[in-house]
């Protein structure tokens, strides 16, 4: 940054871009809507951020963010509580409810498993997923996780500390996207989805 | 938005969305990042948002933004006051302030004419830099505007308003970019090139 714009804009220059998706460029874009935008944009994002700062937390039951602990789908009565799907980020679970294909609990672990990030069991929620499925009358344990070889070692290590909590484990289909066309799907997209192959 | 996340939740998103460079899917994003960082990344922010709402300011000489007023630029006593660079918006000043190629002071014009959007003089700081450019032992008038039609169209326009004003008004050189490949260039910047070539 130019040193023309002060310390206090370059400084909400700099925490700008730190957020995911915005560079030094886009943040300066950014710094100068908000200062333009005063009273519509940038007094309403302070407070939001504060708001959120100060009432929005982790749920304890299944690590999802809400201002409500336990969070409003944990607290919802008319969803299925023989159903757990398990999530890598509140970001799945979002995009889960989105799709509007689920309608029991989650489990957000917190991450996935990473030899070479150096992320082992005991960093992401899974005793507290192996004593959900234990005891609350769980039949299913949904297994959401991203189609990676991270998500796929994660998807058999926690299948495997499962295998004793009576609870059927699945994992989401694979094959081809909706609006997928095959020219533009890697190969091995192309591979599970022939290999599960089903009647027409 | 998933109504899972909780209104608070839900308005920081649609709040951090309006920013540029932010669609809907990168503002989820970032509601994630600052939620799971508060104290490294939402609390900054939020006291870097409330500081800047009340601190920073337009200055009354330039049009810049800064925490003082005049602002630091025209504060400057090693800049040389004969010189005025006008741009359209802040974000031009701050690109010009990283080049370091000039070292007079500026008049932020606040926009461009355009027919199109309705724009006229009236709702630009076009005045101020008339009344600049006669009473303030200015030489020179350096018009630093996008090389579109709208900022050509300014253009022309403060030159004729300036015209008696005694300064010599000029504006940025056309050519070609630095790094900038022929085969990659519009075919307008090659013939402005051409037709401003000069002794290699």
């Amino acid at each position: 940054m130019a040193a023309s714009a002060g310390p206090e804009i370059e400084r909400l220059i700099a925490l700008l871009s730190k957020l995911p998706g915005l560079g030094p460029r886009s943040a300066r874009r950014a710094a100068l809507a908000l200062l333009k935008r005063r009273e519509q944009l940038l007094q309403p994002l302070a407070e939001a951020l504060a708001v959120a700062s100060e009432r929005v937390k982790t749920c304890s039951t299944c690590g999802s963010l809400d201002t409500q602990d336990p969070c409003a789908i944990c607290d919802d009565r008319s969803r299925d509580p023989t159903l757990v799907c398990v999530v890598e980020e509140v970001g799945a679970l979002w995009a889960m409810e989105r799709a509007s294909a689920f309608r029991g609990r989650y489990h957000v672990l917190g991450g996935l498993l990473s030899a070479l990030d150096g992320v082992g069991p005991e960093a992401l929620r899974v005793n507290s997923l192996v004593t959900r499925a234990m005891e609350e009358g769980v039949t299913e344990v949904i297994l959401a996780l991203p189609a990676t070889v991270d998500g796929q070692t994660t998807a058999h290590y926690l299948a495997e500390r499962l295998s004793n909590a009576h609870v059927s484990v699945t994992m989401l289909a694979r094959g081809v996207p909706v609006g997928g066309e095959l020219d533009w799907l890697d190969d091995g997209t192309i591979a599970q989805a022939m290999r599960a192959r089903r009647p027409a």
